[in-house]
């Protein structure tokens, strides 16, 4: 019933407006993230059934993360819902240089972290499904909830569903030690594996004299099928630049970079995540499928809050004239 | 150095704009409440000198507390921080009848609910004071929480300071049988005790034929100097009437009803209570601290957010003349 | 697979802040509404599988008709596109005695006001639902729009399913002749009648000498299974009071009426509807239906929007206690 | 050119959001007003050729209040113009009982208060007027203020202009004392006056039974053409009951009270005024132009901001039908 | 009476804060634009006496266009008035690299589109004026509207005025070949034309090797008096680059290139339009028109709204000095 | 009780969002600053306890500002209140390139200008402080605030307390020349000054070949201890680069150059002169301070309104990675 699955976690988002610094806001504009939620809006938008699975506690907070996955069409029956717990929040801050931007969690205790293995029967919620999906961020949770993620990676492997991992590293959830141990415990089921140099080095120590390097030992080390590894550079907080690159069969796919203006950068990554998968489920061309995720990752960047409010016709139309900046009119 | 410290829990509220739901808010004002944060700003207002203590995480969110604290000229120079812990947040419905407001609370595992007896040294902390005032809140929010609250005043008995407590039930924090067995370990200790006549039946189970009755059986059962027992009328959500009453050595106080127009209802108890207790420390009478004190909660239901944004000028210029509703220019 | 298909339009509402008037607005706030929307949203709350059927162009406020139906869980996947014509549009200003408020319809030239009776197959789409529901509006907005709702009740109708019509007039959109006119033409396949005193006199002439009169006479005239007759007070624009009777096979069926604060009238006729039909399918009991449908109506006037973001537990503590106005913590 | 002629100030108005305190503003919702500037407005907007006549910084602030006449069709041209001074503003806090809104002033050294007899040729601008209108504020803001006022009043006397008036007494700009030897000047060449109750007890110490026995004795020792007496009642912050009354060659002329829910009370005497006056210049009748004014005024009280954004039509429609609060769709 | 008179449509402009997509809206920015209405507005703050030509609906929205205009001193009494038809209106999307920012008009139908020649009587209403001006967009709209806005260049022509055009291809309103056709028509009684390349290239097919090449081709095929070029680069959405030139009687004007941060670029063609008319009238020299229309249309693109905020003393500092970006204070 | 002493004026900032020009503003955000007052309540965020002293209208404009210093620690115990006076305001446009951003002043009037000697006991006051800091603005405000300026200068000069100054020449308050006769007064008691190059040259007419040479000849004319000089490349609005450098007992210091991104500039050079000033108290060395200062100054320019919403660790963790601007999570 759904190509693709992901679970995790997905929270309240409370950013002060206008650059204001936490301390000194008066309000707080609202909306609704979290990786695996953000990929499977993004693929939902991009036409991929696709279904959200978290546990979500019943209440006010809660059923608004549920409307806000229905509203980009993404399936939400499978989500666990509590009288306990509480929902994650997390609060942004968005800098100018040479001030970062800046997330403060509060996300301890929520519903998801408290998951349990009995709350989901991954072997009937998998079947008939063609990715799963999952990140280093829900391993990094709880112990619970990082063994509901491993289960279900281990329970797709095994039925030969496609599964796919974002290391997605956070320094504010654990430390680069205990990533590594529970990681590796992900690795041996992972099919495609969604990383960065940085994070690919803090968590496993991986090295290289360049991206491709990297990627080809990430993928010798784990067996992957793909590799991608996402490039950020960083000139100013409001002036990034993007691309991407991938590994597969001991090809390297590379493709532009894209000059990007940051209204919002949080959720790029699962942009990229989302329009590569797409791709996989829809061109079965892993070089199209990177040139789609970047083109996605880069609209991503121009749009406020975590999710990607494009279509596939925006993709494919920054995709046939990358450089046009004209009003459109 | 202070004449009054209150102890308890500071919170981030979060209201959406306009009697939103809060399902259906993209957006949230924000504000800093608590009860005894409440009563601490509005008798630094009245220009009482009071210190808040409570304990609060080293972040923006906890410093925000502080700041609003300072804001009101209270001393925060006893609160305890902590690099652990969460800050307690609360999310406000604003109602219009038939829907009353609501308050959903996300204050678990905040860091003043962690509080142990070893962080506040309530001997040295309360030498010099005149007034000790905490509530049932506190009492409710954990096991430590309320051993600690206890502490202070058994303490401040002991030293002759003068124990004012808020009773204050919250059904969403705990249940009445447990009110019940934690409050009366409190009451020994307290010389003055705010109270309604829902939440004296909900707690002790005492009633009586109208609320100087009620008033006259606390005092007896708890061998209190000062009971004031509020009054509240609630026509609708937006209109109400307000008053109170309070009994003290044998003599039952009264004053007139104000009629209200709510803003923001939250906090006007707490508007109250510090009313009061400046007009103990005041005028030392008690028919004129009633009076002060329901002039001072009137007020408060026409301001939004939880605090008591009045001058003593201003409270003072409404018992003169409280009918008096004409634009001032 | 639904349970319910409602036919009919859904336009952006453009609404200046703080009773500002048009002319004066310097902003609008966007909600979603629309009669047969806000039906379909508000029995999609209240659990009741609902699909809304419509014509939307394929631009970015289409879409964002689409996503607010899905975000409450309403099927879309009847909706007709088109990349020609516009989404209707409202402006609302809210007023303040003696002001009352006041609708700017720019819905002419809308998708829905064009379609074509092959954009939809009714057989094929109704097969399997329980009721079907459209109203008068949609038969005000053009005569193809006509007689696509006509098909549909007359289809409904032939394959025993219970048929739904909300007469509300709007003097906006057409002149009481024609209203009687095309009117008269859906009441033969109508099975239950939603309207008012006023909406009955004004599009057929029928008056009584009080409501159950009129809903005596609207049954016997047309044949109908249920009536049901709301009734509004306007004391002022900010209080209204608000009760329904029901008519069913010779009964008449009563209930309590409720004080109101208003914060959005805008859709209450539309929650009660819904409510009324949820009590259908669920009690199958026309008292408690109306009561039912009255609390849900009741509530909505306390929401901004058309829409009714209430959940089914809400209703049902309000009906436990229509009174109750205290704060809820 | 004109009909009417307006002199005084028009101020920034800045107003904090939601019934906040001053205090606690966090931003502040701007417009323009002041008296007589409310005046032209309501006058030009009613169809009546208007001028307003002032003294304006040439600076963005000065602009902006000569751009918010114009865009009301308001004639400007003959606003006196400096590079020196400031535009006067006023501070708005709306309250809700028991709080009555306030008036903050800072219009001290404004341009208008440092007007010079040379910096208007009276006799040139009058010439071809029917009516001229200050107040008594214009009368408060300076000595030479206050002689230009009564050079405009006494011209237009002598030029056989009606000339009118509204004693608008401000406490938080002069004494009673001082009002009544000011404006004592004034009244010997004053046809039209407005006033209330209270304004005529504080400034002439005139008293009767009601306001009938007010109007006649105001009548009697100015030698007025005609007594304009409005009258509120403010059983709260948030719903007043306006009336007024007119005296005129010995008739008494009274009108229907409205019940008036309150988004915004300043301005509506200054819509009266107006109303009064487009009466003079339309109807030549003294209990139309009563009538008018009142519905008038009953509709100012429903707008935010000083001005009365209605059009003649609406009015009329009040006048029609005072008591229909139905939303108009 | 008028020295400038416009012609054409201005539009309701909604617009989402903070760079958000249209489809993720919950509110707009509301302002009134249109490329004729905001060369009129601009021409009245320069001093320029200027009337704004359109047809209007009689209706609130229809008033706030009107009212804006007479808000710069812009004439409106020849506007045509009407109680059917609606005003246009467009919603657009602001982006940033590399999402370019985007319109989506709705202003099929509008009260403009359906104006017919008997409703201007353009002899009489262009006597003594000195420029008429108007557009493609305006040709664009309906055939209608064309033929009014032909017939007045035909008009101002055969009267000796100097008419205006703005080339202005809008590939959302018509296609290529229809524009070709249509403003061909309009090509023979032009005097002044401002396009840009891109235009040129699309509506007539005229290129040339560069901007110099393309101006004398116009200026020969169309027997113009003056032909201007503005040349827009777009390094990215929020720094663009801007200068234009001018050609008439054989000579080249050149100007310097301006660097722009973009806070809104609508509106800064309208900007340069009206500077370079200014010029004409003021200066009666095409290099000091086009140094002033360069800096008044690099000042619009940091100002919210279509239109130009600024005053003929903002220009004239910044043609002093162009490149000084200190604050002043 | 206070390690610095600040004194001067404090003002309501009021700024129309989103670039818009203070003409077209329909509103403001509400901030306080004045030149002074940021560096008290940088130097108290920063840890240093640090008094307020100044004049303030006894209103709630003027409560808002004492609020705002004690939000931050600011002691305010010795701000004079009076009843009569107003409190200045100033009005902020920002600017993008080519629009420089600009203050408007609506200052004049304002209590602190009418301070008088007899008003500060500064004797009193200064005893046991470390550091007196006032600038030319308080200078320029008005005779008797210079008088009270400089009095206290020349106070804790005598009393052996540093000394500080920064010049802040501004050219809306004062011409270059009276800068010069009253600043003279003033530079033989001040031991460290903070200024510019171009200020310098305003004031003084001291030019050098570079900043060193300034700085340099600075020293040597005033006999100071330190001098700063803060420098600005302002290559557009929305970027700037800072660095500034410190020269003392024949010592230049200089640091790294910052690339900003400009949220606010406004109150960036008193982030400068309270990180320099907390240096001195802090590190006692020169260089140290200077970086300090410069970091906290480049912290600033993210940050909307006047203060310095930062954090010692924060500013230290610019200076340990001051190129570092990935998103912190």
């Amino acid at each position: 019933m759904h190509d693709v699955i992901t679970f995790g976690e997905a929270m309240l988002r409370l950013s002060p407006p206008h650059f204001q610094r936490l301390e000194q806001a008066s309000g707080f504009e609202l909306t609704v993230g979290g990786t695996e939620f953000n990929v499977a809006v993004a693929l939902s938008r991009l036409g991929i059934p696709t279904a959200f699975v978290s546990r979500l506690p019943e209440n006010p907070l809660g059923r608004m993360v549920a409307n806000k996955a229905r509203e980009h069409g993404v399936d939400i029956s499978h989500i666990v819902w509590t009288e306990a717990d509480r929902l994650g929040l997390y609060f942004l801050e968005l800098g100018a240089s040479p001030r970062a931007s800046s997330v403060l969690y509060d996300r301890a205790h929520s519903a998801i972290s408290r998951i349990r293995q009995k709350d989901i029967n991954w072997k009937r919620l998998l079947a008939g499904t063609r990715i799963f999906h999952t990140t280093g961020i829900t391993a990094a949770l709880s112990r619970s909830a990082a063994q509901v993620a491993l289960k279900g990676m281990h329970t797709a492997k095994s039925l030969g569903i496609t599964t796919s991992l974002d290391l997605n590293y956070r320094a504010k959830l654990w430390s680069e030690a205990e990533a590594q141990r529970v990681m590796s415990l992900f690795m041996p089921y992972v099919d495609v594996l969604f990383t960065t140099e940085e994070d690919t080095y803090r968590v496993f120590k991986i090295k290289g004299k360049n991206y491709a390097a990297v990627a080809r030992k990430l993928h010798q080390r784990f067996k992957l099928k793909i590799v991608a590894i996402t490039l950020r550079e960083t000139p100013s907080v409001w002036h990034n630049r993007w691309t991407a690159i991938a590994f597969a069969k001991g090809t390297l796919y590379e493709d532009i970079t894209y000059d990007l203006e940051i209204v919002d950068r949080v959720g790029s990554g699962d942009a990229f995540t989302a329009g590569f998968l797409f791709g996989l489920l829809t061109f079965d061309d892993i070089h199209k499928s990177l040139q789609f995720a970047n083109a996605s990752a880069a609209l991503k960047h121009s749009i406020p809050g975590d999710l990607s409010w494009v279509t596939r016709a925006e993709v494919e139309k920054l995709l046939a004239s990358p450089r046009s900046l004209r009003i459109s009119r």
